[in-house]
């Protein structure tokens, strides 16, 4: 058992069953917090905000000082790293990521030190919160899964997916080449963030959905592990969360392919798998839906029993399926936040 | 053992091993046949050709001619169903189908008996069909999952599914009263197309991905195992074949807690998850990647031979994991039938 004294995330990441899961939501920085969006629309676009390490710190230690959540997680975007690659990123009002043409595949590999060094104002972003943060409370650090980066640098934008699946069926050498070069920026990317003051490190593989199993071994678990080995080479020892969402059943082959220290299931995971993976020496965390988060009422408070009852009993970080969604009334939030913690969360940061 | 004269499909639902499994593609009829193009520029707009039981059943047997598939499904639409309940329905090119808004659940359900009969067509087109077809080459009859048919009842369109999803939350009663004349309505459906000459029946829940476990044992498998229920009682012994797609681990509850003879399986499926069920005495079909079967190649190749020993000690149909894509070259799709029947496809069938 570790130390007491060592943040309840880190326990449960180590594989302690506590008293309460720790809790943190996917996306709590950002999305529905209204001084979030009053400081967004100060900052102009999305990715100056991101590569602002003060205004960055900010919205994420915002939902910090509402919410007793046991982790921050650092305010940043999965596609900072195509763009330190070299390839040109914007965001379109209302309609997401746009990306440049793809860069040939050597200027990319070309580019792979020099973009740890473009990214250092994100390591910057994570020595502020650090220090800012009580220590109970952890700090994350993440990068996008390279399937998934891979997907939006070679359809340049966030869409079906099926061009980038069908890449890699027509052209997996190519394939493979940019998965290398994103594995290799990736793992670099993460041992400065650890260093910088993450404690934890997660990988956001968004797009790992309706992938055939042969495939899903190749460009998921394969690279993931390669990620793992790069960054323990490196000496850091920050435990890993790994989150294949919509994988499906092959959440198993990924959990048994990868040595992360945790794997985040999402909305669809059942008791049945989540209890699986912990029988396995994996933590889990998850998979309450955002849509009922945002809908809230009994069905919520039901929803969030059976959670603690189906996974209470083993290593467990309560958390959501899918990221926050930019409507979900701050109340839900607070509710959920006050049954898993037990702390009573002041009347004036409800509104 | 089954009589050998028995389809070859029709074994293999009854949970025997064969000597090679059955094959058959979801979307067969229709999609990418010059002839089905050709025939569906004549008929007018998408309704009126599913509603005409002499195209229709053309439509279901031009695969049929140019393939050695061992079954042939039924052309019509999981949508025919509202359309018959007196929700409006029409397609809008290039974006898909259009229903006008939701009835009252009443009127629905006043519907319900009336709704058979107009669907009458449908039975018509199997009728013709089996009376056409060879004796050794089943035909399978479907209709739309419930949950699946009310999330575009709801929403108007086929879409994200988040405002369906939210409704299941925040009306959870009007949900399960519209589930539940969705249920009588299909259930009525296809007693009436096993009675025509159906000889297997398939659910197509194409929608069952996102949900999580306690929405979709609700929403997903009681339904399912309500239509089953009603369908025995009226005396069909048809076997089912029970397709949650994008279900992920979820499948297993859905075998659990549904007797469907066979679970579809969509294209993640593990290898491990199908012996899985095969064990525990399900059939299982699929899970060929859609855009593998377009892409062509060796990985095809490589692919149906991985599929064809990972689950070919076991009762199974081999099938895509999702629908054919309109551009899939012909030739791709020969290739995987002469593999897996020992047949050749004559030169003229390619083209």
């Amino acid at each position: 058992m570790s130390d007491p004294t060592t943040p309840r995330l880190l326990r449960a990441l180590s594989g302690e069953t506590l008293d309460r899961p720790p809790i943190w939501f996917m996306r709590q920085a950002g999305r529905c917090l209204p001084e979030y969006r009053e400081l967004r629309a100060r900052a102009g676009d999305f990715i100056s905000l991101a590569m602002n390490s003060e205004m960055a710190a900010e919205v994420t230690l915002q939902p910090m000082r509402r919410f007793a959540f046991d982790a921050a997680i650092v305010f940043a975007d999965i596609l900072l790293i195509p763009r330190a690659l070299g390839q040109e990123l914007w965001f379109e009002a209302g309609e997401g990521p746009r990306l440049g043409p793809l860069p040939a595949i050597e200027a990319l590999r070309d580019q792979v030190q020099a973009s740890t060094e473009r990214l250092a104002p994100v390591g910057e972003t994570i020595a502020r919160v650090r220090a800012a943060l009580e220590p109970e409370r952890a700090l994350i650090g993440f990068a996008g899964g390279p399937w998934t980066v891979a997907t939006y640098m070679i359809e340049g934008r966030g869409s079906q997916r099926e061009a980038a699946r069908t890449f890699a069926y027509e052209h997996p050498e190519e394939l493979d080449a940019l998965l290398e070069v994103l594995v290799e920026s990736t793992a670099r990317y993460l041992v400065m963030q650890a260093r910088a003051g993450a404690q934890a490190l997660k990988i956001f593989e968004s797009w790992a959905e309706n992938l055939a199993e042969d495939v899903f071994e190749r460009i998921v678990v394969r690279p993931h592990a390669a990620i793992l080995e790069q960054v323990r080479a490196a000496g850091v020892t920050a435990p890993f969360i790994g989150f294949p969402r919509g994988a499906g059943a092959l959440v198993e082959e990924y959990a048994e392919g990868t040595p992360v220290e945790c794997v985040a299931l999402d909305t669809q995971a059942s008791a049945a798998l989540g209890r699986r993976l912990q029988a396995q020496g994996k933590t889990i965390q998850g998979a309450l839906d955002n849509l009922l988060l945002r809908a809230g009422g009994r069905a919520l408070d039901a929803r969030v029993e059976q959670l603690l009852n189906q996974w209470g009993e083993g290593a467990y970080v309560f958390n959501l399926g899918h990221g926050i969604l930019q409507d979900t009334p701050i109340a839900n939030i607070a509710r959920v936040v006050e049954r898993v913690t037990g702390q009573r969360v002041p009347q004036e940061f409800v509104a």
